[in-house]
This record gives structure tokens, sequence and C-alpha cells, in this order.
């Protein structure tokens, strides 16, 4: 690295390079996936200087997917809770969160489907940084919805339960939308969950 | 190739090393997916020539993933299939789908979930072989549940979209209790899903 690339990079430290680092990345992982995002692809889509890879993130790919997913999932996070905030009606609530993901996919002509889904699969349950970022994440998506149905009426345990569930039907029906290349799996599952949702308070 | 290695591919052309290959691939990629699964790693676990993958699959790695997702597809619309044909309750018969998923998933210390999503989710909408395979197998699968529910009583059109729902949920759930290392979001998929299918016929 010569001085004039060092001095580059260390003004943009805490902008430029490293965010677009991030972002570009966050939008690789979540359409392609980990394995097949190379640091090169990385590099170009970020536009960033050759160097600034290993100078914002000296544990390479590894550490920069993990700010790359931390990223998504708070994103993620945020926008899940702006939806199920407040006073809303839980199941009025969650059809907002699915129409916003099937406007989202569509926008992106299905690519972009669950920012962390397509790595948390590639890595699985086998530890590591990644991991246990995708474990985090999905706990604590978990954990807003679940808020939510304890204040709409449900006692925890069984909050804990049906946010489990509906995350998992929220998740498949992203997975299946993208792959079809169509919002109708959301739809229907959308109008079930807010079937199910109905009864929260009112038993 | 020498002529040697050639009588010995032809020799097993029916068995042998193609089916090796198969299945190695199979396995790879349920574990791990498309792009981390390479043709060094999969004649290793095949245990097969070195020449064996290019004879058997002149398409290389596309030819011999979209092999392996075919077989996988159908195994497990088999094994659904298995579960839901005949008189037997849906709801029932659902949960015997969704606790087989769960022994399989902790039997393989949680690195066996869906045998394609990862895939799926790298492929996406984007078209050629691979994302056509997910696509067609998915609704192969998806069919297969609305087929129950129809003998059950429901209509084709609702019997179309809780099958779109159920698949979604089974699919998330096997993604979550994979990512947790724990079969909890399946056992809570399962409990609600039960609640659900208990209701068809009997409005």
């Amino acid at each position: 690295m010569t001085a004039a690339s060092a001095a580059r990079l260390r003004r943009d430290k805490d902008g430029g390079s490293r965010e677009r680092l991030i972002e570009a990345t966050a939008v690789l992982l979540r359409r392609q996936g980990y394995a097949a995002t190379g640091l090169a692809q990385i590099i170009e889509v970020a536009e960033a200087p050759k160097g600034s890879l290993y100078f914002h993130f000296p544990g390479g790919k590894e550490e920069l997917a993990a700010a790359a997913l931390e990223r998504s999932a708070e994103r993620f996070r945020l926008g899940i809770d702006a939806f199920l905030q407040g006073d809303v009606d839980a199941a009025v609530a969650l059809e907002g969160v699915v129409d916003a993901l099937a406007a989202e996919l569509e926008a992106s002509d299905f690519q972009d489907g669950c920012p962390i889904a397509t790595v948390a699969l590639e890595v699985g349950a086998r530890g590591g940084a990644l991991s246990t970022l995708c474990q985090l994440s999905f706990g604590r998506w978990q954990a807003v919805i679940a808020d939510k149905l304890v204040r709409a009426g449900r006692s925890a345990t069984e909050a804990a339960e049906d946010a489990h569930f509906v995350l998992a039907a929220v998740e498949g029906a992203l997975m299946l939308s993208r792959v079809h290349g169509s919002t109708a799996p959301l739809r229907a599952t959308a109008r079930r969950l807010a079937g199910l949702l109905a009864q929260v308070g009112a038993d």
C-alpha cells in the first residue's frame, strides 16, 4: 500500500469506502449468499479502493460479512418494529409487515428477500461468527413479534411459540415467493396469519 | 483419459460412480449450498474416479447439481406423500411429516434440513436449470399437500392457498430449527398448523 492510498483510506475511515463495503456486501449476501460472494465483486460493487477491504476489515470476508449481516438484520428488525409498535391490532400490523416485504421483493425483481436467510442456510448451526449472528438476528425478530403478542394479551409462553410460528411462516413464504417470482405465497401466508392472530386477545 | 479408466467408467455407468456422485452432491447441496460445493469435494465424498464427473455429467457441476436436486426433491415428495396418503386426518398427517423432519434434523446434528432450500435461495428466480428445478419441486410438494386438503373437503382454491401457507411455515420452521440447533420452531409450527388444519372439513 502506498502512503497516498493509506492516507485516502484513513480519510474515509468513518464513512466513504467502509460504509460502501458494508452496504455492497449486504446486498450481495442477500441476493446470492456467502460462498458466491467474492472479495473482487464486493470491491467492484462498492467502488472501493482495492486495499480498503483489509484496511477496514482485517478479518477479511468473514468480518465484513458479519458487519453487513448485522446492519441488514438491525434494519429488518426496525422495519418490523415500525409496523408492530403502538396500539395497532396485531393481525393488521402483521399484514402491513408482509405487504412491505412483498413490495420490496417485487420492486427488486424478486431478488431482495430475507437479508440473512441465504447465509443462515449456508452456515447452519455450525458455529462461528456468522452462524451466531444469524441465530441472534432471528431471535431478535422473534422477540419483536412476541412482544407485540404479549401486549395484545397473550401469555409470554404462548407469545413465544406464536412468534416462532409467525416468523417461520413469513420466512418460508419469502423464500417461496422469491423462488416462484410471485408474491402469491406471501399473500396466502398473510391471510392465514391474520386469521390466526385475529384470535389473539379474543380467547 | 486412459483406455483403462474409460472402461472402468463405462462399467459402472448404471450404478457405481454415477450413483455415488449424485448422492454425494445431494448431501453437500443440502448441507452447504451450491456455491460452496466444489467439484474436488464432490469427487472426494463420492469416492469416484477423477474423470468420472465429466464422463457422466458432460454439463459439469450444474448438470450434476440438477440431477442431485431432482433426486432429493422426489425423495422428499415421496416422504411427504407417505404421511398424507390414505384416510388419515390432515392435521395428524402433517404432524407426522413435521415430526419426521425434526427427527432427521436432530439425527444429522442439525445439518439435514430442506434438501433444496439453500440452493433455492442462492439461485432465486433468476432462471436457469437449477432455478426451474427448485420452482417445480416446491410446486410438487405444494400439490401433494393441496391434494390432501381437497380430499379432506377443502375447495381447490382454498386448498392451494392453505398448501402455500403450510409449505411456507414448514420450510421456515426447518430453517429456523437448523440455525438455532433446536427443534423448538418446528414443534411450535406443527402445533399451530395442526390447530389450523383441524378446522379443515369442519367448516
